[in-house]
């Protein structure tokens, strides 16, 4: 067991990939089925418990230890804080149940991942399922993953589904360097500090967004093409996710504050409140995004009638001009004998014929252009032009 | 009456058959009929009574027991469970509702379907209305079944519309190979464990809509056609069906948790919260895929409007290039006289009077090809050949 | 005063019209005039009294009695239900106020129709305001009219708009039958019987709506012409009156049971709880028909889109083809003189050249046909054709 | 003072004027400025009290009485209602706000107008701010006007925005002939006999907008043309007028009946339920009417697609038919010499050459002709006609 | 210090300029930071702190004072209004922490900015967080700025994000002046009167919206432009901004009303029930806004399709009149050999041939012009002109 000094790892993570969007976004196991059923995802992570264990004065960490190993710094009044990550070993989830005395629903919920965030209270454990959102770093889209916070009365057991990367960093660095007052406080003063990153998560990925939307609204507006709904319509969806993960977190963090459990202390509360704030900041912002995504759409229908006026009004410009004339040339194009008769086509004969047909045509297109250019239309074929 | 030890059927449903849906979902009777009346549909399956009488150490099944001899099990301690398959026979359900003590709504309710789910507490009993969902085997679809649950102190009756089919079998196997905890606990166990089944039900249904969904995206983007929109049509219904089937089960789960009969122990009431959330997930799920599908409506409103854009494009193409060389080539098909006058068409006869003229009409045509690319039209004529 | 054993008529209605639909939908006065004012309608049917006076054993019912000659049964302890069909007699109506001691504003609720439904408690009475709707006969619409009940200790006074007609002949058979536990009961299960076959009322007309959005699907999708709209709209403008007089009785059912008057035995109003049961599903189901509706309207606009890219489609194909023909063919109908130049058309002296021209003309046609054909248009033109 | 016998004046109001509607609706004050500022409208009528005062046996009438000239009347136990007209002057209002004892937010809230409906509970005042509404003469609008109740133990203050019209006089006249029990009654009855008024004012112009909406349901259906939209845009625009003037009215009778002031007796909050009533039928039609309004746009916009079906149809059948037919023309005007060669448009010297040509052009016609009747474009060619 | 008698800037702001809008409207700080962190923007102008310490009989004003300065004030009896302007100071702010002992999540909350508008009741602190809104000059926009105000029993504490102007000289106005009872009253009602000011400012603003609004449905109904859908979708966009400013406002002066505070006198809750009213009357109309610039969206979509119906009948008239007679001269343009046979176009060689050749054509031109007529679209073709 290699218990060492607090030290974090700083390591970018490796690896990263875009998870296959799936329209159906939780768990659910075979109905009828026994409940705390745990379902191991094959292709997850083996898990890996890490440790830290903490009071004002000193900070130990200890990784890689096993779920019966961690019994000795529960026992003790300093914090404990255990974090879980991968969650694909049945055994390390099946002993930890065993070790934290978690309800089989419970360990259910923070295995058979996905699941809707919420607040559970078990009076001597409030077990809290988040979701956390990463952005993806090209800034056009976010994965999320499910984190899992069981807090006791000396304790914080956190789950991770990944074990590469988490947002966690910043408050194991306060941890490690006993920045603020997060030392000299309580695991539940942990589990804000946890949560709360979490929930300023939701920041960068909400600020990707509205680069994306006004990346749209420029795009509506000057080159409309074929795929600019199909962004938008992306965006739209994107949102609905996103929604998906912020409600039911900031209804859950609504319950904490207002049924007042004996593990939060009165002080935390106030820090939650302040969390909360920011989870109707985040609701608040999608609402409007989604707000706007529904008039971009609107403004996309209306430039492709706009394009589609244009088109139609060069068609009737150019027909409407020719199509007089084309007859003019078809009638002296007949062939009616001048010598049968007087009145067959005695123009043909004419001195000043083909001038004079000449000018009938140059007069009947002058007097159309002239109409076409009072209605304004020549100004918005232009514009055709300009659009593309 | 052959009693013999639990021995459960584990056959296929056979000649499943798609009901034909209706789009009025409720039962009702003659109004002003005496409250109470049963209304046996005649092709109703026969009613078949199954019951399955256990504790922790024994578990019986009898199959075609007949309602009093229900009674006999219903005297003892141990938990009855009475399953009724098929509501066709009027006399062993009115038989039924002597044996059960059934209020005369009640025994109209569960036998007069289909029903809204809801949940009804008659102090000595509580009556769950539920709606269990089956989905096709093509994926395509699913059809829905009422099952009526009557919570006693001792017994749980249960009544099915169908005798052929349902999602209780891995129940059943739990009661017969004493799996988990449920021999150990009361009908109030049983009766979460069916409802969970019922509601579990819902999840591979949804996930046949998420795919049919992403079917129809594909569908959208790629090759919309006239049938594209009556199957996003379809769905939009399916999923109201849907919905009005989850709804009111999770107002009767809430009702169950808040109003705490004595039937339910505090235990139970801990796995309805957790079945409550699954109802909480399908419908936040519903409401994200009638968001989805409305917007769908409006992408493929809009690939309509491209495809007209680009039909229009091609035909103002092809007849601004032509119109005017035609008209060229009808004035000097014109016959006027060129001996009448030295004026009268001197073209005609001029040394390089036809090459000059087809160089007069290239380089009409190469204008309005030249202005049409520099448009990018011809771009969107190409595109328009991929969409087909 | 031709008092008899009750002898029920089962005359079926004559005369029936359909009302004028008028787009104001509720009864108002002058403004400022003394409350309690009564307006009769000088069209109205002349007030017609029925009285039916029951207990367990007994059942007499008097025709056309007068207002003071009910005070004779009113006065006896078993249940008098006074029926007043037409509201055509001021001096009936104000003596009736008198007998039964109403408040003016209740005289004026149910003699100046119509009225919203609603409950009013006044100690000694329950007054309760319903709209009863009863299928046109052609099944493509309904009326309404509206029965009003007041409710007191030992009496039920009923108030009907019209006289020909109403959905209380069931009740009356039980009632002369002794059928079900009717007569055993008080004036508060008589009118709860009559309240359930109202609100029972609404679910056939509810079934004609879902045949009539039925057929309006089949005509969008496979004949959408220009009527279709217009019956959707209407479809819409039914849904939303139908809509305006449910709700409000739900409402009061749900005031009534939650209330719990003294006029109301705990029996009823376990009776009244299945009606508020009945009155969710009607409104369940208009709402699912209203979006129904809804996405008819998309449907059919889409419909009417994609039946313009096909006429498009059409005149593009046509156009395509024969513009560059004609001009190939206006080319050789010019006039160049051979003889001045050897340049001059000398295609017309060729001996292949009227054969070349034709070997071109078919070429051109041939890719172009080619080109369509690729793009698939041909099939949607032989699909325009299905659609008429 | 000129004190006389009550004689109400009956004169229909003069030049009335149809108010320029603003788009902001409230009035606001100088951000910062003294809460109670008064902000007198230069052009507003001159402030006329009229005072009558009543009880059961007498009722005097008092024009243009001063502010001071009330206290004599106020002192007395019968029930004085003060009646102003005309909110332009100000050093009547400032008295008038001494006399009455007004807190300076209330005498601000009933002088600047419009203020948005609500009701104030000052202890021994309620201050109740009401908009009354007018119809225009020609059924084709209305105007609104604010009205403020200021309700003491024995008086009623009520201040108008104009001076020429109220619906009050159907309340004077019952003052004036003891019609009805309102002379018998405090001034409680009598605030509720004014808002009475005020409420059933709404009818009637509701009924208007009733008809234009069914005159525009006629338009739509059967002459749609540029202007329809933009009147439907109208009519929902002043609907949203209408709906700001009647729900907060709404929710004042309810608090005033939900609160239980003690200036309001017991039987008078009968009265304000019947009210309420009223107000929620109001509500009703004005929100079906927003929904009619906004189902119209739909139909409208249908329409639209309609007609450019028809005009579209009607290019293309014209030009389908005659395009070939003028390409045959074109094919058999071109001047391949014959002499050149006997392959040459031998065609032009056969003996049946020109009959043959016809006969092939009419086949060609007669079967585009055929095709489109098969496919029944023709019926709506002429329903073209019709719709104009 | 210099320290003087009240003497008020009344400069006008200087180098106004429009902020940058960007769509994510909140700060957030990097997810996991140590709660209470201050970001302090390097461009935030420096802090300047004025004091204005008052009571009924002096009051006195003090300029660039420092946070440790204000501690003497602070500890007499009378008011202290300490009004810090531009949020660049980091050391200013801390100290200003310490001095007010304010809690570390209020100081993030005034410094970070921008926030949501919200209210937190510390016990012996409230602290308000608003939003001001300032209108651009030229009446097409606005800017917002964060004002916090921190109440304690004898001061108030404002921070502002800019140092240039505000909406605060009449209320500072109102104390040099002695205006109103402002001077005899406590740090509540300050904190009413500038809070009030913001609320009120929102006026303005929103008249300007009207006009914008008012000025787009002119456009849109007599000369709609590509531009007119992306200034409707700006509208939307800035008050989907403006809602999010009032809205939280408004919930916060409710809940002021609703806790009371020890803070607040029950005389200043009066005042702050009139603020709300504003802020009800200021959503009122954002909301209206909101439904009307919906509304014009459709009416512009409308107008397009109504130009299109209008260019396509243009196209229609020219086509189905030129193109059949275009024919007619094609056929006379043929060129068979009159000589060949008496059937090949004897009608060249007729005396009359040619005049009733035209006589033809003028025929059927007529009747479609006719055609036309009849069906109106003459009409129509003249109002293109006048919409240009």
């Amino acid at each position: 067991m290699n218990e060492k000094r607090l030290q974090l790892p700083n390591k970018p993570p490796q690896n990263e990939e875009k998870l296959e969007e799936d329209l159906f976004p939780y768990y659910y196991g075979e109905p009828g089925s026994v409940p705390g059923t745990l379902d191991i995802d094959p292709d997850a992570a083996p898990s890996e418990l890490v440790l830290i264990d903490y009071n004002q004065e000193n900070a130990v960490r200890v990784q890689q230890i096993s779920p019966e190993q961690c019994v000795y710094y529960l026992d003790t009044e300093s914090v404990s804080w255990v974090d879980v990550r991968g969650l694909g070993s049945e055994d390390i989830l099946i002993k930890l149940g065993q070790v934290f005395n978690l309800h089989q629903l419970v360990l259910e919920d923070v295995v058979n991942i996905p699941q809707r965030p919420k607040i559970e209270d078990y009076k001597n454990q409030l077990v809290i399922i988040t979701r956390m959102v990463i952005p993806d770093s090209d800034g056009k889209g976010f994965r999320s993953e499910q984190v899992s916070l069981i807090l006791g009365e000396h304790y914080l057991l956190t789950l991770q589904e990944e074990s590469s990367m988490d947002c966690f960093n910043p408050v194991r660095d306060r941890l490690r360097g006993n920045k603020g007052s997060i030392r000299q406080r309580g695991p539940d003063f942990l589990a804000y500090a946890l949560w709360d990153a979490i929930i300023d998560g939701f920041f960068p990925v909400l600020e990707d967004f509205g680069e994306r939307i006004e990346d749209l609204e420029d795009e509506v507006v000057h080159k409309p093409n074929e795929q600019t709904l199909g962004k938008i319509y992306q965006v739209k969806r994107d949102l609905l996710t996103l929604r998906r993960a912020i409600w039911p977190q900031r209804d859950a963090i609504n319950a904490l504050i207002r049924d007042k459990s004996p593990l939060l202390s009165e002080d935390v509360i106030v820090y939650l409140r302040d969390c909360y704030d920011h989870t109707v900041q985040i609701i608040d912002v999608v609402e409007t995004y989604r707000e706007l995504t529904t008039g971009l759409m609107d403004v996309y229908l209306s430039a492709l009638s706009n394009k589609m006026n244009e088109i139609m009004k060069l068609l009737t410009v150019i027909s409407t001009i020719f199509i007089p004339l084309t007859f003019i040339a078809g009638v002296y194009g007949m062939n009616f004998n001048p010598q049968a008769s007087p009145f067959n086509m005695p123009e043909l004969n004419w001195y000043w014929g083909y001038p004079v047909c000449w000018a009938i045509m140059i007069i009947v297109a002058s007097s159309l252009i002239i109409f076409f250019w009072r209605k304004g239309w020549f100004n918005n074929v232009s514009e055709v032009k300009r659009d593309g």
